[in-house]
């Protein structure tokens, strides 16, 4: 039940066939890098969801053969029946809360590499691996699909035992062989498995119906499927085939969960599609066709949006992946009345980008996430202080403000200076450039709980040198001062920097961030940060006015965004906004008319002239005031960089370092120091060889 | 001993510090996906190369302590005591086939991604992470370079209590901080561990002695170092500080493990550089310098190469990565006078390949790597035949050829079955192409071992259709009978073919292979394969006198290339050749005078005039006489389609394909499916969170 009664309809209980869901809470199957590889830490992630309130609580994509290996990706895996312990511990974290708990089973077709098995892939035709390995998958023959048929049913078997109360049937995102067939663009069959949508949703009938007579009574089965690829008429669209498949099957599982594929567009950041509840103008229509519930998702936080959606007859779950990494606790907030206690998605997609290298999930605007088994880190309590002393830190940008807000949470007195008429740090300032403007939420998160705390304060315009920490006498002092870029060309292609010439105009982010933006001229952009900045700042001065021309030695602009999924938007929003595009690209030098770029592969130079370069590629250290602090006669009982200062990243790895700090505080080195060796390490004690 | 004591010098035993090896062969460290990650397959692939003959065997890189941690590669781990019991799988696997087993340990300095434990990364300067994450490592300090030796003595004394013989001290391929620091490149420190090379070798000279230290009495301390980067003054070079470095620390280690870096040029493949023993020239000097014994590496494969390198004082080990891949029993084969039986490894770099995955080695040539402990392959020895029946292998391609063979070597009565008037299939074709005349030798291995079978038999010129088969009367028969390229465009991005009229002409690789190649004329080679033949193509019709342009919906060239460490190489040689490139490109349709590209990205058209297309994007299976006999009223008691024409793949695939028919051929059908299963499981028995 909600404080006042507004948001009940959220927290009354739901019937998914034959299991009851506590509430309409649903954290829908997304990847966490955990998986198979780390089933502890998987069990914890997914356990402290339960205990923040989500009524349905489900694991990743699971592999139910060999033949859909995804190594090295830390997926789920159910192979046989010694996967079943490691599900265990998930399903019982889950039950511990009283939630349910999913799994969504899945062959993942081509999409499946299958470089450790080396088993050939299975496909609805022929056709090349979702990877950049020269092999092909195979067209499934009948025996092979009667024996996917047979896997999916020993999955299904499998999950129950292992405490599943809602096993999945997938067909999204082009990832698994269900929806593979369903979509003419990868099925030419011309057999009853091909042709007809009848033909090409055949497949996806006999797994449910496989699935349900397993099920029986024991738990429920959901079908997860893409009403919309977002490409017109070369994919699956809501109003036309994703419309009829609804149609199909509208009675058929006990649980429509529905999106919008693939997964770039599931899982859309908010620079590119910014307003929460995107996908419902796709996935309304689901309600109206079936009696059975659905859940849907995009980035829901609003709990008025949310019940207007339920009341509305939109949804009967608030499905959500990233808004429940962001806070695992919102549905406990919104139920206890503390709403703007929610810690909001940015939609950033840092989260996405760790399954993507294949490392457990991190999440900007929750450092805990991803160290719940690890560091046994909560998101929302923190260890009382150890003692009565009080703190500084010295900087409010991302990692200052976490560091002092859980210092504070902790229950010491925290003093936070920062030199800037505003607090934020980069935060304040990135969130200003196109189409960043959720990441404000970061700052104004930690801002909001720091003033409601008595024992912290915030000044700012309190540049700080040695002498002024020293005067204030607070015995313990964090310095988050953060970086400032190069302006001399170093980067990952020019350690040392690069011969540029004093008299060519050179600007660095700090200077458009400060105002000293050119607004005209032809302004060359070279970004061998090769991270997301660049690629906004471009954007930024070819709406100002500029005529820029971006170049990268990477092969990719923006070449980090490949693992937020936000690569080819950048591409196609860059292309929009007129910038020039130079890939493989090397600056070599750069004199008053004569800038000279090369490419990384030959010796070949072109030169250009241009009125002004813009060099985003590496950043300092604004370590002068820690090191001075370290020189000082004065003693602190500690002293601690934290943030860019230490080591500049993203702002995830800047809050997550001032979190780091604040929990590590006066806490036992050796306690400390264990957790740095704390993993999941493979069984030498018995058998794996057999099935 | 070797037959005849012409070899006799390689079968020496040799010194090392307070160890000898038995020979002089020695498996320098290299990477196979396995490492923590799979250590039981680990130790039974390490544990072959014993059993084949090599005197030393090491393991692959071994991550020191959580600042440096590789996930999700699978290397070598030594964080603390709990990973003794899976580095001792490993030693006591050597151990038994008496050889020396060694262990690099390594801090990884900025190629540290530390993407699981999200420490900050240790380097000489500040300075980007070596990945496309734009993450900073920063500049060591005093008590940073303190740590950094106890943790290397730590791993120093696990390494001694897991059993290992020789312990490395790295500095190559500027994966180590120990490398990074001898670099002017990425060193510009002020302290005495930078400016002077006294200076920057000083960490080295410290990890060395403090090693050495702890070694006494117990192993061998070997110095791993990269004399020379093949980069010019843009890195170290053999005739300036590569040399002054091995001068000042001559007699300090107890071996001197020498090779050219970066790691493309350590392990450079025969398509670039062709000639074995290719790093001799820059590593000769070293042992004119030391008294201890050196080993370096170059893809050495000739016995006599191998004994005058000995005896005319280049080397006292004959060092070897990738020949020990493709061949674990090349000593024992000297050692008996089987010279001819040796596998030769074709340098194609595939086994780099899989590390680059996140995966477990495989080998083009040696079929069984990767596979010692899974599918308890060795690559000596097969099971005997179960009974006396005889089969027919249809086609001599490179799946056809390995089926045939291991059928052979289990002692089956054997008839090969080939088309053309040649044996050898793609092998054949594609060793025709620039560079690529060492894969001959897989044909060429092959044939040379079936032509010494009275068992088996190969027939040319024998195209073979369901009746043929039928009326030869033989039981069993295995389909190899490859694949052929699309002419309609069907590739990654088009799964359905493109819109090309019957006008244009269009040229596939199989036209090209059989003589119908253009040699004049503007071609565009259009790659939706992307993996390595429509660029060695492309190179092949720039030298017949065609005017060519090569495009690819990819963001690099032949982008498979980039996993096995060519990519810069592919595309500086095909700039050289005067090929326009162009990337993330795709082609729209095609009509004579029109053909439409378009940007992957944007919507942006560009129409181009070319004579004639070559397509290179995806493949179509030969299965016919697979379905015809499939369908015959004649009952085979085995029919297999296996390699390309069970499903299209690299070379090593198709191998590997035939490889697994043979072995499994009248096995109990449950064994085999058993060892899809196998594999290494995370321990949830004991507790994973102390040091």
């Amino acid at each position: 039940m909600s404080l006042n009664g507004r948001y009940d309809v959220l927290f009354e209980p739901v019937a998914i066939g034959p299991v009851v869901a506590p509430n309409r809470f649903y954290q829908v199957p997304h990847c966490n890098g955990m998986g198979h590889m780390r089933p502890r830490s998987e069990a914890a992630n997914r356990g402290m969801k339960a205990e923040g309130g989500w009524g349905v609580v489900c694991t990743q994509e699971t592999e139910i053969h060999p033949t859909t290996d995804l190594a090295p990706y830390a997926e789920q895996r159910i192979w046989d029946d010694r996967d079943i312990p490691a599900l265990r511990l998930m399903t019982d974290a889950v039950h511990e809360h009283n939630a349910l708990a999913g799994i969504e089973l899945v062959h993942n077709g081509f999409h499946a590499q299958n470089l450790l098995t080396r088993a050939s892939g299975l496909a609805p035709m022929d056709i090349a691996l979702h990877m950049p390995y020269p092999r092909q998958a195979r067209a499934a023959d009948k025996s092979d699909l009667k024996q996917l048929r047979k896997w999916h049913q020993a999955a299904t078997l499998r999950s129950i035992r292992a405490g599943f109360d809602i096993v999945y049937v997938y067909a999204g995102h082009r990832l698994s062989l269900a929806h593979q067939f369903l979509l003419p663009q990868c099925n030419n069959r011309g057999d009853e498995y091909g042709g007809t949508l009848e033909n090409r949703v055949r497949l996806t009938r006999e797994l449910l119906e496989d699935t349900l007579e397993l099920a029986e009574g024991k738990c429920a089965v959901a079908f997860r499927f893409a009403v919309d690829e977002l490409n017109g008429p070369d994919g699956m669209q809501a109003d036309e085939e994703g419309r009829a498949v609804v149609e199909m099957l509208a009675e058929l599982p006990d649980l429509w969960d529905v999106n919008v594929s693939g997964w770039e567009n599931d899982s859309a950041t908010t620079r590119f599609v910014p307003q929460d509840g995107y996908q419902m103008d796709y996935i309304g229509f689901v309600k109206k066709i079936t009696s059975k519930p659905v859940v849907g998702t995009g980035m829901l936080t609003s709990p008025d949006k949310m019940v207007s959606l339920v009341r509305g007859g939109v949804l009967d779950f608030i499905g959500a992946a990233r808004p429940s990494i962001a806070d695992p606790f919102l549905p406990n907030k919104i139920s206890s009345g503390e709403i703007e206690k929610i810690r909001e998605c940015i939609g950033c997609n840092i989260c996405v980008s760790a399954d993507n290298f294949g490392v457990p999930i991190r999440c900007t605007q929750n450092p805990t996430q991803g160290e719940e088994w690890r560091r046994g880190w909560h998101p929302e309590i923190i260890r009382r202080r150890e003692s009565g002393t009080s703190t500084l830190v010295v900087g409010g940008g991302p990692s200052g403000l976490e560091c002092g807000m859980q210092l504070a949470r902790r229950g010491y007195q925290v003093t936070i200076a920062e030199a800037a008429d505003e607090p934020g740090g980069r935060v304040r300032l990135e969130s200003g450039l196109p189409g960043l403007n959720a990441w404000r939420r970061v700052a104004d998160h930690r801002l909001d709980d720091i003033r409601q705390r008595a024992n912290a304060s915030i000044y700012m315009n309190s540049q700080m040198n040695a002498d002024a920490v020293v005067e204030l006498g607070i015995p313990n002092v964090f310095v988050a001062t953060g970086s400032r870029w190069c302006r001399d060309g170093r980067g990952r292609n020019a350690a040392l920097g690069l011969p540029i010439s004093p008299e060519i105009r050179v600007y660095t982010p700090d200077d458009i961030f400060s105002g000293a933006s050119p607004s005209s001229g032809d302004i060359l952009v070279y970004d061998d940060d090769q991270g997301y900045l660049a690629g906004v700042l471009a954007e930024h001065l070819a709406h100002a006015g500029c005529s820029v021309t971006y170049a990268t030695p990477a092969a990719n602009v923006s070449a980090f965004t490949l693992y937020t999924l936000e690569n080819e938007r950048v591409y196609a929003q860059m292309s929009k906004c007129g910038i020039n595009l130079l890939t493989s690209t090397q600056l070599v030098d750069a004199r008053p008319g004569k800038v000279r770029l090369k490419s990384v592969y030959t010796d070949d130079l072109s030169e250009r002239d241009f009125s002004g370069i813009l060099l985003v590629t590496q950043r300092t250290r604004n370590a002068r005031l820690y090191e001075e602090l370290q020189k000082s006669r004065h003693k602190f009982a500690h002293l601690e960089l934290v943030g860019d200062a230490a080591a500049p990243g993203l702002i995830a790895d800047a809050i997550w370092s001032g979190h780091m700090a604040a929990q590590n505080f006066e806490r036992n080195s050796l306690d400390i120091d264990r957790e740095w060796y704390r993993r999941e390490i493979i069984s030498l004690a018995h058998e794996q060889s057999g099935k």
